[in-house]
């Protein structure tokens, strides 16, 4: 098997003559945010965790009634960090050890708000459809091991976290989700929002372990802006993003799990699209790597049974309301994103656009009240 | 000024190696559709106009069940004929005699369903905001000089045709509206449906011309399939497209004017998001060239006065509901793309993906019903 491609970006500025680059890119991603250099002290320690950092700023033009409401945003992707034959304890623990350095680069880089990746306490186990061991890595959103482990993290740099997690809710007769955690910069439980949409296909035999979310589309109000959690699968829902928005969102993250020969070709789009639609900024987020579990499993494609589950192309990335894009990370490679964005460009870019202007919400409530409707009839004209 | 790029694509095809291509359109475009021969007869005629003609063909699994329902889906996309000073008639009859010769070629090429660009009868004027003489370009959807045009064509080659014109409803007032007239294969008229989404964006002051669209989200179930038509802007609002999916649409059409420095970033996402998002094809068509207009006017931008309007990038292209895509047609030239397709891939990626199934749309009724209140409280949770 050939090695894959570490990023399609770096494929582009090898070979690409730079008289065309720019424009060439332009058209790809939009207008280029600006690199930003990283401290040495920062490209040392993430050299010695084998961990890419990236950092960006957005442009965005100063208003003249309003400051600029500048907010570093990042997220951070990652393999997993021990064989999932290993206790499931030791699993979360090497994970929590390994993705607590990356915040630590993130809290030097000045990051206000950052994701992790989808479950990012555990292997992406959900392709093998065993209950155990897997379910066991569940944890309350409230006051689990996990969100414990954070709050110190958000304390120390003022940082809100966002993280996804499988929870248990004990308070609900012990029932499983796919949760996302919102820690604030103080380091207190914000709250927790579910995942809205729930995937059966090929190997994300999700529905097995939880349903869809009942949280929602509540928005978080930080201290660094009104921050909601589109969760993986949920990114193919475009009313899932939209209504995030009605409920006045600036910054969406879409924690994912997703493998090249399935999804691949979408990712670039459904976000980016997303944060064009709704005028606000979205940020991708994808693991890396393959997993390979204990017994072997089928994923209703036809072929043998297996017990690798991958490849997790990362390819993690941020897009700024007026359909610009950073590059994104490594599709192989653990690493960190963030950039700086200005939260004002969202309203610039409504006023600019006037996509919540003209989009007739009422006319839709209207069609969509009717589609669901036992008798309704497709407004189809024949000849 | 630099030269124009003429296609993205093929800055690609020359400077990738060709061991690393494959990957990085995988990544960029899906897979990739096949291009089919042209025969040699339409390749002269095409030479001989200056036209690019590009066909394609995307895979579809065979079911066992259902047969193929393979259909040769187009769209053409062209400048303007004759100077904007010229009198209105004179300008629209080199349109028609234009266009006439490219759906000749698109005749040879077995297209079954064919789409025209933007009000393809006329220089998009509305920059301008002058009423006249550019209102005169509106001629009835029913029977005006372009549908009875058209007829003729649909007839002689058993051709679907699609032509967004500008509308004048002598039968309501004389108002104006941005309509798609769609002409059967027989070459009767089946009807007409209206921009749903106007800009007030830039040089897209069309508000100045005509309101929203009154007609809804139909569906036209034609000989070769189900066709909806969203025109332009509208492909920035996801429930517009939606909602023609509601209605049963197996490809919607985007007949768009649109120029580089706004919206050339966004074009090849919003088309393909929703061909993804809504498991349908989508054919994203956009005219090219820049267009001189007698007087003077200004955008919007602070800028000085300008005559000039442009450059409207081209770039059509089709998208499947798989996510792939063909590669655009010329950035500056005047082209004919079509592409073969089975309808039936349409349901198979429903059933793969899931899309439909995991829609909540009566959540979502209720979400938009609510939004839309004016006592509406966005739900935000603090600290």
């Amino acid at each position: 098997m050939a090695a894959e491609i570490n990023r399609l970006e770096d494929v582009l500025d090898e070979h690409i003559p730079s008289d065309q680059l720019k424009e060439v890119k332009r058209i790809l991603f939009g207008n280029a945010p600006i690199k930003l250099p990283l401290n040495s002290n920062v490209e040392e320690k993430a050299k010695s965790i084998n961990v890419d950092v990236e950092g960006y700023k957005f442009d965005c033009p100063k208003e003249q009634s309003r400051a600029a409401r500048l907010v570093r945003v990042g997220a951070i992707q990652n393999s997993i960090a021990i064989g999932t034959d290993e206790p499931v304890v030791n699993q979360r623990d090497a994970l929590h050890r390994k993705i607590g350095k990356i915040i630590d680069l993130a809290g030097e880089c000045g990051v206000n708000v950052l994701c992790l990746q989808e479950a990012w306490t555990m292997p992406f186990a959900f392709c093998t459809r065993e209950k155990y061991p897997w379910c066991e890595f569940a944890e309350s959103a409230e006051n689990g091991p996990s969100t414990c482990f954070l709050q110190d993290y958000a304390k120390k740099y003022n940082m809100v976290i966002v993280s996804p997690i499988l929870e248990r809710d004990e308070a609900h007769g012990d029932v499983i989700w796919n949760t996302a955690v919102v820690i604030s910069n103080n380091g207190h439980y914000m709250g927790k929002s579910r995942k809205n949409h729930i995937p059966r296909v090929g190997d994300f035999n999700e529905s097995t372990y939880y349903m869809e979310g009942d949280t929602g589309h509540r928005v978080f109000q930080t201290a660094f802006g009104r921050v909601a959690i589109n969760i993986c699968y949920g990114r193919h829902h475009p009313l899932n993003w939209l209504t995030y928005g009605l409920n006045g969102a600036e910054i969406v993250f879409n924690p994912s799990a997703t493998v090249g020969g399935l999804s691949e070709p979408m990712w670039p789009i459904e976000a980016r699209n997303a944060a064009i639609a709704n005028s606000y900024y979205t940020v991708a987020i994808n693991r890396v790597g393959s997993e390979q579990f204990p017994n072997e499993f089928t994923s209703g494609d036809g072929k043998p049974a297996h017990k690798n589950f991958g490849h997790f192309y990362g390819s993690s990335y941020i897009s700024a309301p007026d359909g610009s894009r950073t590059p994104g990370l490594s599709r192989v490679r653990d690493g960190l994103i963030f950039s700086e964005i200005d939260l004002n460009l969202s309203r610039q870019v409504r006023d600019k656009w006037g996509f919540r202007m003209t989009q007739r919400l009422d006319m839709y409530a209207n069609s969509l009240g009717e589609a669901v409707l036992d008798e309704f009839q497709p407004n189809i004209i024949t000849e």
